[in-house]
């Protein structure tokens, strides 16, 4: 079957919010079988924004209502991290497949529960968005792994770095996310569970409010390392900032017995290289949008296709459960200063 | 007037080989408000595609017809370089808007013949596709330049760096595409003259068939380089390369008073960075189209967005012009063995 | 008082292997104010290399007789770990500077001992050789953090990483080297601490014979990780590894509020880049003298200038004790899995 | 013969500037087999400096005296360029070998006329220090190349860039120093030679006062280029600047038919780099001597041993008068803006 032949798979987005408006322009203009049929949201402005920029006119303010609409094959949530799970599971009893941004929960038992309604739904995708999987270097590295490159990988150094933009809502906002190890660091307990192909035994994590004190009034730090044992016996080490000069500088590195990649390092703006009274230097992303923009949209056109050519998706919601299972555990480690043991 | 309501243009394109279908799959799925309506080519394989692949079902292999199709809004031509001067021609007599891919013509007299036609139709968009311009990194570098971080520019080094993939075609091609100066440099040239904002007085060209003396027998070379003088006084230096190991090595270099802006070194393949026993490396792009694919599809999105807000792309058909003066001074210069002057 | 008029210093050395004939030539070639009069060795080659290359007269076969030359004023002891404790002692009870090798004991114990000698002998230097403190990056870097240009800093990695060289003696050297920990960090240890400025005071050290089982089965491994929270509430991730195939990669990371400052990397053997086949790089240094080479001669400098210039080194016996208690806990944390928290 | 039965040289230095200081200071303490002996200046504060720092007692202000000083074996000149070829004479003329800092002179004529003395004395050396030869990675490269790393090099690419201190005393210096070509490309015009394996046929040079227009009133430039075409085909590109924001940056770059080699890319002062609000960047050495303070000792090292071990150097006298040829065939095409060949 040719492509143009492919089925146009139908969608119907919730959440339109900076992200939220970037899945939808990308379903919308830049990926090929995909329809962008519908929209909700509980903001006017976001409901405006589709009918107008986007020519959506099947608009929502009830997220029920929209799974209902005739002739959907999809939904894509890009609400708040709270709403995921539950948004998911009933996307799945409306026989819709469904993507989810990352992360599927902040509580264990709430992943498991998701797991447990997509085992029912074997026949519908049910995925969250771990974006750094499909950016062409991550992917470029991992190829080379499993083709052998670098021997028997051992260890992974990976970091979430955010540029210090921190504000009075980064703060409030602790709460919600689950703090710095749920918010920064799923992407990097999935990369080294990828890339070391096992599971996390045990942690230690420890950090601090080092510049914004705030943060650590709120329970919570600005700068934070976690150390994981494998259950294969290798071995990793996290770091996640909110407080980098620079810029956004996502970075994983993956040491083995015959070489290393290192993967993202400088996290370079662009191609330019400025020669200047600072000496040679280049500039840096500012956002992970700006570094993950062009992974957004394979990840979202891999999603499509894997529903047109009933391929399963290489991330399972398993996946997404661990990497919040993990994070849990640093969380743990970090608030009662012991090794955490995980037992799964 | 927002995104949604922009008028959709209806394009027809001719050439639809390796470069072409690139052209067309972009214009098909990726840009907004463009429509991919008819495909003239002479190959019937080429055709094929346009229907099956692409859903296209005015096909044409005169390329006269196609330009009679009612509704058709613009022109884009990808065929073989000696098409290009009469074929924009004909699409601005037909009263359509135009592009076309580089060089405009190989002889400065065509390129002329070519500007006094589009005069005449000043309504209508006669686009030259230097693409360079249009990459993310040296758009930036320009931005930074007319911001004056650098000063006052006084030099440019400039280069086109092809992987060694040396075949038979390509020195038999050396008549068809005019020699290494045209089918490499007039890049060069453009960017040299659009960073230092002047024409070119006076060059030196030399070099030699280095590594495969089949081009010097063919009258051409493997490898040159152009020295050249500009009326502001400037100078810029230009080299061509069929015969680099590493990968495509597309690079600039833009010298000023306070700064230098280095564009594009190395080519890094992608963020990936190896250590293994060769040291520590990166691997470098194939291909100009692995370095330029972004720049591509940016650089149709400007030429459709200039058509819908009746807006002057930057690049003017006589900047087209100028290179293939400047590529044919080279192509002089390294065959007398002298200093050319260009009177302009 | 100008240069000339300093006083040469006196100096014998024990131990002629090869690091021990680099600190011998170094004291007779290179280092004004020093004059290399005395050799100890149980190696007759050595003996011979000293008489013959060095034109050194006053050859000791006992080191306790070398200590009664009169007219000696400095002791270098460049002899096996085993050696270093019992060694400096003696040269302090003979009223003689002295000069260590590290590590200073591979038991907190004896560490405690030497220092406790060194206090009765206030006049007397007794310095360990921290090589890196007197690299030039590395003191530029520290004058940098030193000035506040990163802020405060609140995290360091560093690793000693060797090029694969392994062969059965350093299977067998273990033992004597007190393994991986004393024998790779203690170097990175120092570093932290210099950096961070305060003690470590809890340690989780993970790790494997990945590549070497051999070291396994001797107790020890081939690659570990060790994290470190510091009494000031930093932290610090310190690696060691014996089987990296691009070179010797010695690096330090210093991170802090305001900016990060990166040592070392990548691990360049000089200022060739190459662009071949296997694309753009560097080939690395193959040894850490290699890496280090200028530092152990401004190290020995140094030695020789805070005697004629009575200055107090930077780096006090003290220092090389606590790198010793945190090599002794990483091991311990190692072979017990757990956490191991120093009470110092 | 071992190292330490060899023959102690006993040398005179004449000029005890910036640069004769830190030659002098080599030769009395990190150049073994190396004896400085004697200085001449016409700078009390000079000879000063050489009894008081050095312990010089044998001390001349006038060069034929010290010429006669017996027992000594060379001389090395760090005069001011315009007497470098008659105290070379005279030193041959007295017995001595003799080293002399480049350039060999401003005028081919005078170059000649030391050729030919030196040919009348073939048992005493007479060496022009092209100290870049010397530099660890530029002899990395070399070797690299004639052992047929990159095939065969037919392009050069090489550049004598200073970071900008211009100063009045600079532009007045302008006469004295033959201008920019003989001062900067001298040691770029000796590299090319030596990479390519052939001598420049035809240069032309072009440029300008693009910065300091004084240059320009002087009859000179601050930033020039220089394209050369050698006698076996292949061909050079030589830049000068004077004005460099980011710091002394010489740089050399090999091209050949398997690979490229880049020398000195970028500048960088050591081994830190710096993340901060700037980006990532590396800053740069500030002057060529802390760029070549090694090749310096290396260099001079080299000398000494020819005369111990009676081995020729690699580069002679012949050398150096090509490379002032070829800097004044730029000089020349440079004024008279035309192509000049050099028939030789």
């Amino acid at each position: 079957m040719n492509q143009s032949s492919m089925k146009s798979i139908k969608i119907g987005i919730v959440g339109l919010g900076r992200l939220g408006k970037r899945y939808a322009e990308n379903l919308k203009f830049n990926i090929r079988n995909a329809k962008l049929v519908a929209a909700c949201s509980l903001q006017k402005e976001e409901l405006e924004y589709a009918q107008n920029e986007l020519g959506i006119t099947h608009l929502f303010s009830d997220y029920g209502e929209m799974l209902k609409l005739p002739g959907l094959d999809a939904i894509f949530i890009v609400s708040s991290t709270d709403m995921h799970a539950r948004q998911i599971t009933e996307a799945l009893k409306a026989g819709l497949h469904v993507f989810s941004e990352k992360p599927l929960a902040i509580r264990t038992t709430d992943c498991l529960e998701v797991e447990k309604v997509a085992g029912q739904y074997p026949n519908q995708l049910a995925v969250v968005g771990f974006v750094r999987r499909f950016d062409p270097s991550y992917r470029y590295a991992k190829d080379k792994v499993d083709a052998g490159a670098i021997g028997v990988p051992y260890l992974v150094r990976s970091q979430t770095v955010d540029k210090d933009t921190v504000a009075d809502w980064q703060i409030q906002y602790v709460g919600k996310s689950g703090g710095i190890f749920h918010d920064f660091n799923v992407h990097d307990i999935d990369l080294a569970r990828w890339f070391l192909n096992s599971d996390v035994s045990e942690v230690w994590s420890i950090g601090g409010a080092y510049k914004y004190p705030a943060f650590g009034d709120a329970g919570d730090a600005d700068n934070v390392m976690s150390t994981c044992r494998f259950k294969n016996g290798t071995m990793a080490v996290i770091n996640a900032s909110r407080t980098a000069m620079h810029g956004h500088d996502t970075y994983t590195e993956v040491v083995g017995t015959l070489g290393t990649l290192r993967i993202g390092r400088p996290a370079a703006k662009n191609r330019v290289e400025i020669y200047d009274i600072n000496g040679v230097r280049k500039e840096c992303v500012e956002t992970f949008w700006d570094r993950f923009e062009e992974a957004f949209l394979l990840m979202a056109r891999d999603f499509i296709d894997c529903i047109n050519n009933n391929r399963k998706p290489e991330l399972e919601i398993s996946d997404a459960t661990q990497a919040t299972i993990v994070a849990e555990a640093f969380t743990k480690s970090f608030k009662e200063r012991s090794l955490i043991k995980i037992n799964s």
